[in-house]
């Protein structure tokens, strides 16, 4: 195992360490785990909480701040975080307009955040969460009932923050992210696997000439495992996929989001952006946003995803809207 | 090799291409490959240039836009742009007030630039050059004569940036580059090598349990090869070089930049940052502005830079400008 670490039982503590040290702008709680906005609670303004296993930085934690989420539960390296953090983070960020958690779907994290809106109802709190189930590979995974929740999370994240900042409901912006939810598709793919520091070696084997199509960000099996192959041939499959699930049609304007898994460089991502342009121009599918980097990974994988989200004004005007964190920002 | 691309030999241009498609605030022009402003020139600013081998993105394409470059020019993957490249970007951001290039110390670049500034001054266009020379590694290195260019190139780029931003003169923009240069400091390592697209195999052997340290952005030789070793021990050598080159002595104010080289999880980084800011505390040296994530890269390759800039009020304020790239963005 190669990494720039120290015990690996420490790792998740000492870079929330380093991101109290870093990030005036954020508050880091520990024994539980959680980051939350430096002004939080704001008064009057929905909560939004999300959390994880760690190992997919940016996400979470790098999404916290003006604009996006209120609150970060990291979890051990995959490994869903626990009921308690959850809890402690929906208090700090208790605003009283309410709190949305935002869930990928995954067994435990979903399981751990009922019971925390459950302990957080009970202590008066008005809890709304929404599942994230994005990803269009497989139905079931191996941590996972139905689909997994990817990179619509990030841009959820980023949606439903922009609303609450703009004040709206409870329900408003619960509603705001079940359809974006609702309107987003992702698969993604792996040329390598990656190490949790906890196993020291990788989470599953692939061959020199392997990739694994429709991976999960926790190296899950996705829909098979092929020959390498050119980025247009990956790219056209993917997209493909993605395309014709929702479907996306001709005439639709979308935010285009290419995700690096982590140890991808980002000149492959801008040659994975162009072939997917070539694609949706084919289609009449028009991308009038677009993200481009790596913001939900898994550790030092290679490999990228793709996520479209269907856009309209609505949904435009939000992406646009001012953001402050450390992991996406603009407009302040 | 396991890499997202068609044939090896086209990805930096369509790497661009997909650059051209996702950033309307930029133009890229092809044969020769230069990116600028879509704005450039602009009348009355100095224009700042910078370019060099791909492969290290985001630099410097990524850091093109308002408040930081004025134009970038993409060689192959490490191999230095032609000067017919840097001459076109010259023209192209001239605005009247002169146009600076920004150079990394490698032979290569380094020649090419000085045969650019020499054809565009044949056109009338006032020029300066400065050369970044940072990395306190080593003395020679393989494609350098004195000390190679690294990390302080992002920095440079930025503050000058900033400075011709707000009508500085040529000779204070040039001035502001060496004083960047003069009062800033780096070291890397690695813990993998990388491979480029047009070699198919790795730059450089490394064993699975060293380590190199002091090494180049395109794989060079450092000071040595070790065993692997916790975080601390690794960071506290590097940091401790660093400080005691410029040096950096108790009361500094500093900006700490941790740069991931391309295959480094985030949250390693964060760990990293953590170690370095124990030992700056040690040894009484501030940290008051941070940058944490890949900015100057090696394709794949795992393992960090660290960075550490003198800062004082001109420096600190022309860091909080406003800046809008697809690699740094704040304030717009």
């Amino acid at each position: 195992m190669k990494k720039l670490i120290n015990n690996p039982d420490d790792v998740v503590r000492e870079a929330l360490q380093g991101t109290a040290a870093a990030h005036p702008d954020l508050k880091v709680f520990f024994d539980p785990h959680y980051i939350v906005r430096a002004d939080a609670p704001v008064q009057g303004k929905v909560g939004i909480v999300s959390g994880g296993g760690s190992g997919h930085e940016p996400m979470h934690g790098g999404f916290v701040g003006m604009g996006m989420l209120d609150a970060a539960c990291p979890g051990e390296v995959f490994t869903s975080p626990t009921p308690d953090q959850m809890l402690e983070a929906t208090k700090a960020v208790s605003g009283g307009a309410g709190v949305l958690h935002i869930v990928k779907n995954y067994t435990g994290d979903v399981m751990n955040f009922e019971m925390a809106a459950d302990l957080g109802k009970a202590e008066g709190i008005e809890v709304e969460a929404v599942v994230i189930d994005d990803d269009v590979a497989v139905q079931d995974s191996l941590y996972t009932a139905g689909r997994r929740g990817v990179g619509a999370t990030v841009l959820a994240e980023k949606l439903t923050g922009a609303a609450a900042e703009a004040k709206a409901t409870l329900a408003e912006v619960a509603e705001l992210c079940k359809k974006v939810n609702d309107q987003s598709r992702s698969m993604g793919m792996a040329l390598t696997s990656c190490v949790t520091p906890s196993a020291g070696k990788p989470t599953f084997e692939l061959g020199d000439d392997e990739m694994e199509i429709g991976i999960g960000i926790h190296g899950e099996p996705g829909r098979e495992r092929k020959k390498l192959a050119p980025a247009s041939g990956i790219i056209e499959q993917i997209a493909g996929t993605i395309i014709g699930d929702l479907p996306f049609k001709q005439g639709d304007e979308v935010l285009a989001f290419v995700n690096g898994m982590g140890g991808t460089p980002l000149i492959e991502l801008y040659v994975v952006y162009n072939e997917l342009t070539k694609i949706l121009d084919g289609k009449g599918v028009k991308i009038t946003r677009n993200l481009i980097g790596s913001y939900i990974t898994s550790l030092e994988m290679a490999g990228c995803s793709i996520t479209l989200l269907k856009l309209d004004d609505e949904l435009t005007k939000l992406w646009d809207a001012p953001v402050k964190t450390s992991g996406l920002r603009w407009g302040v």
